[in-house]
């Protein structure tokens, strides 16, 4: 690091803080904690295509590590997902009834499916058009079981 | 409405679908369910700041409704939150050991915290900087009970 700001800088990014200093209020990222760290981080770079904003990072106190990972630099304004893992957790994390889904817009919906089919994603929905003249929509269960929908966003 | 285009565009806003036709992927939205629409529309738009990209909507066939809320015009990358409220519902959602939270930036902390806080919020973290020379943190949790991370991003 050749100076105190960038590293500062380096830092809030690795922890899902992204344009620290302009001012708006905007979401983020989710957190979501996760069973295998390395087998979600994979899930969500390789089949996502989300870049880790920084090295994965431990706090000890808390017996936990997390990443975040970002569709862009995280400065361009998206949200985030920040995966955390604790050490000592056991068992496959349960779901509740209140948290719906996370939604990601994807530029191929079947190549994606494909990829993340071969990953271990359940397929819940097969895509579709849920409203008339809308984009097609599946939905998916990610490695630990969080409902992720996709809508297909293709370019112009 | 001026043209089909234009209604095309107005609907898949008001779904959260934001950008769509510029073939990046991104993080579109957040489903959260909630049990009292109203108070949870109230909570992120009177609260937060957010804004609504569309009317809120019905979903007959599902004996739901629906609205996305933005920090902007849902044009620019924000990440928006979808309030679902289902009219069979009954008793409080639950909410597992796996969702995290939702981190929103904010420009000022405890501004927001003193007026989340008349309008029901429960703080669990009071504000705190948890990396030094980092920003303030808080939590609180929201009307029904999702964690939400506040960090202050105030501008330069």
């Amino acid at each position: 690091m050749s100076s105190d700001a960038s590293a500062a800088k380096l830092d809030l990014r690795r922890y899902g803080i992204w344009s620290a200093q302009d001012g708006r209020p905007r979401v983020l990222h989710v957190m979501l904690r996760v069973r295998d760290f390395e087998a979600a981080m994979r899930f969500y770079t390789e089949g996502f295509g989300m870049k880790p904003l920084g090295e994965p990072f431990d706090v000890e106190g808390q017996r936990m590590s997390a990443v975040c990972l970002g569709f862009d630099d995280g400065e361009t304004g998206g949200c985030c997902l920040e995966l955390v893992y604790y050490w000592d957790a056991e068992g496959p994390y349960t779901h509740g009834t209140g948290f719906g889904h996370i939604s990601m817009g994807v530029p191929d919906i079947d190549e994606l499916l494909g990829k993340l089919g071969k990953m271990g994603a359940k397929v819940t929905l097969p895509p579709r058009a849920l409203v008339s003249g809308g984009p097609r929509v599946a939905y998916l269960e990610d490695l630990d079981g969080y409902a992720v929908e996709l809508i297909e966003t293709p370019g112009t």
